[in-house]
């Protein structure tokens, strides 16, 4: 039986056990731990410039903090209409966000360009009578497994300063994006305000980070993170997690690892793609009667609407599932 | 060092560490793993009626959840003026309960009777202008380590149904009152509807049980939990802590052993008391200079007010810690 | 200077002048006053079934309580793109729902059938990851200036009941619909579950009415009046108004008269419409030119879009005017 | 019948009549008309200095706005025990602030010093467990009839100022507190950020204003009224009220009139008076014996309590009214 269902159910990396293990002795509670302490100045490294950063346990809750920090709850946060915080986290946002509005915008691949932005934004009247955008999200790899480069995201920020919006980015699968990407964490992140760094996907147990790139705005996210009943008490299991995922860029090991094996079946695919394969999802046209050949031979997946399918690789993706799979795609 | 500051922050039992590398095989994400979708017959049979029961990270949240099922955002939840829900949670309950209200009784060692709950209510004049009361929270064991009888409980039941409203019970050291009061759990959460079934206190990481007693709640909570940013894409890892602590009753194990070494310390401290040690906390009336004393020896604690101490014990408190601390004082 | 820009800043009828000074003397405060005790009858004999009925001060707020009765902060509301909720409240709903969502649904001049609102729901799977739907809401007459036939709203009442949700009606412009289908209130209503009921755009000065058909609900609508800070001191102003309009049928009067003159341009424009003239509303195609043209006549008017215009009649547009105006469009 | 139970239901001026009528012409919808216009500079007059003003229908619906540009979700807002926003507004607070908490203050006559707000303050630990308090809300005159004097106001602005929090004024009695006090209307709100000016229990119908100190605060204020639903179609008649109450000074002479009678009445109550009269509100010590007397005499008024009564002048209390409850409660 081979696995290409989604990363979100992928096992724990075991240098994550090691390190939660390594954490279990008395320590101050909630984030006092001298594990939690160091998350800013980890990532300040990471990014090549001061942030700060928090643990939390999911990362429907990480892109709600840090969109409570850019958004009012009169005010609205455009997204791609495909988006996870649109789609798949169970209106979160609105809760957390108390009633703002996700404003929906189209674009290829699930992601925004400034134009696709625009087209959301400026049929909106400038009066009290319809909501204004606050903030834009954007999700880097995409939904569809697409990264942003550098200059789009150069693009993007001007955007957002012009517009006077705060710029979100929910990186779920950040780390297969700057994998893909091959430049610097900073690179990949551009010029956002917030980012929700994930490594539950990338071979964590249930600890994301979020990393305010402007340290300001570290107070209120710790305020709502206790009001919405996650800050846990005992941290430094959510904190060694995170740093494990850090130590020695394994972080990038994994994501790594789970591209080549996408890049693997992606060739396979050729015109069968529906999108570029730049992280680690591949959505493949595939009729109905090929999926059931596919599933005959052992093959777990998701179907996508009626004419396609959807493959996450992950961390440990068998690179001999990767290849049979491609394979199987290939003989179809 | 001798460490009585809190439960909150011990170490974890290795039994669940060790469950929680066993459940580290593939499975469906969310709560569709095998062990997430056994808890409600696992609680049943703990409880021997029929509920249901989730995973949650923390007691907040499990807390709030459970009111959601009882209080609409225009009404109020009655609850003890030192309740951790008004003083300890960072507003989360004005937070899941959209705006509702807590309104604070007065209550010996911070439990509360159905007298000391009508005098918060009988002032409350029926009509529109004043916030009406939907439900009822009650902590057990108390903040004050008290733990309600039985008879308390069937009290407040009856209190409630007659005056429509929900019960809620926070059961942060659950374990530890039915440790103390040598009953069934059945007999130690009464007729409540909810309760917040703590298992981080007691030798846990990362996850609490909430229980509902109509199990038609559940989907209600379900859909809150996803809302709150609650629900973790690997929750086998929360179901495998859960399951593990109830296994062979190590839950009531682990509450003993804290039990006991709180009765150790209680026995020396006779009138300093200011609560009877029905669980794992005491609260003793020390001047400033008897508590530097005991500092002084390696002690560590919080100070509760100018003229008095709160001692924490533990799962893994050891035995001789407790005597040491017993002889300290008793030697004051 | 002919204003065809909207009804809602038309001058007050006298009769509701007269009733609001008849009411200028000593009675209790809030709505504990005569007239407003006599809501509940007054609708219940308009509608020829029992319900119940409340004032307040605003459509958006009508709408919001309404839907308050039916959807719950995790849910959803299904409306028409254009819906004014939607459109032009200000996120109203997203406050008084507590985050739930609007979901946005096609359909012909911003009416909605069941199989629009299918379109929207099939695809929503049935898991907590995604926001169901609570509810639905329609515009009577829509934002399109067009009237749901009788036969129109049961299949939408079956289509709600059959899949468990709230059924909604904005009657912004009830009146209005209700004189052009030529039954009863009863007929334009339907199987709605809430009606807001409007008056100012149809002569009133600040006074629209919420009508619950399961009188029911009447205390959850009081309770969250009060709470939107919307139960004025001197009630009996507010229902004075509405008793006014419907006495001798005022509001049916002054909508026939409004919808009159609609009809008399509507005859001039011919394939110039873009919907049908189902109330007091025109959408009519008009070049910048032509436009320019009827403005240079002293008509106002709002552009919509680059090609066309919308006119709004009232109780109190001069025939005159209405004749003019078709004059000068034919003219064209 | 004499009628000393509130204020609140008074009649409606007949210079408001007036001027509501006279506003009975088209003109732009919402607050676009000329006379909405003109709030901004006559409070401007009025106070002295630069402000921005808004009307809105309720008391209520003026102080959760005005709160709203000084308290964030997750912090508080601290008032009086007995405040009108915490005892009589059916939890509007909780629902425009999202949640935030009242943190209630003990304080003579319902007013508060800042040793009062001090002792709410001192003990709230400095850490995201504890709600952190951002604003606090006085009450001019307070709900016990007695008024701040400003040299009360300047210590409670250097307090709120050296504390970081907001400053609000709930001045449902403002006309009351400026008449008694004999000085200006700026002297009577001295430093603070937000004052909701009342109107309707002073003679009007159903407009208070919303006086924002930073004029800076006006364009959130209008986007939380419309999302409030409280942004009317026909704001015109709702500035009318509020110019015709200002023209001529009619606000202070009418506060005058109401706080005479309730002088005359406070005249014969010596030592039966539980606070100052400083406004137009008495409570007075009266058996249930006493009070029966009263009310057969034909008297109206509020118990307060088992030994006390309350009673409110108006406006328009009959000076022979007002003569007559003082001789009858002298021959009590």
């Amino acid at each position: 039986m081979s696995k290409f269902l989604s990363d979100n159910a992928a096992t724990v990396h075991p240098k994550l056990w090691d390190a939660m293990r390594a954490a279990d002795s008395p320590d101050l509670p909630y984030d006092g731990d001298a594990l939690s302490q160091t998350l800013d100045d980890r990532f300040s490294e990471v990014f090549g410039r001061e942030c700060a950063a928090i643990w939390i346990a999911t990362g429907t809750a990480a892109n709600c903090l840090a969109l409570a920090t850019m958004c009012q709850p009169h005010g609205g946060v455009v997204c791609h209409e495909e988006a996870h915080i649109e789609v798949d986290e169970g209106g979160a946002p609105g809760f957390y966000l108390h009633g703002a509005k996700l404003m929906l915008a189209e674009g290829k691949s699930a992601k925004l360009t400034p134009a696709d932005i625009a087209a959301v934004l400026d049929p909106i009247r400038d009066d009290v009578h319809q909501v204004q955008a606050h903030a834009i999200s954007i999700t880097q790899a995409s939904e569809y497994g697409c990264s942003y480069r550098p200059g789009e995201l150069a693009a993007l920020g001007e955007f957002a300063k012009a517009r006077g919006l705060g710029l979100h980015m929910d990186g779920a699968r950040f780390a297969n994006a700057v994998a893909f990407l091959g430049g610097s964490p900073a690179d990949a992140v551009g010029p956002c305000d917030t980012l929700a760094f994930g490594c539950i996907k990338n071979g964590g147990m249930s600890a994301e980070a979020l990393v305010m790139f402007d340290p300001a705005q570290a107070d209120l996210v710790k305020y709502r993170r206790k009001r919405g009943g996650h800050l846990q008490c005992k941290g430094r299991y959510q904190a060694a997690q995170i740093l494990a995922m850090l130590d020695g860029d394994l972080w990038l090991e994994n994501a790594r690892a789970a591209n080549a094996a996408a890049a693997e079946i992606a060739a396979a695919c050729g015109e069968r793609l529906m999108h570029p394969v730049e992280a680690n999802e591949l959505f493949v046209r595939l009729s109905a009667a090929e999926r059931a050949v596919l599933r005959s031979q052992g093959f777990e997946f998701y179907d996508w609407g009626d004419d396609a399918a959807r493959f996450v690789t992950a961390w440990n993706t068998p690179q001999e599932h990767a290849v049979a799979l491609a394979k199987a795609i290939a003989s179809l």
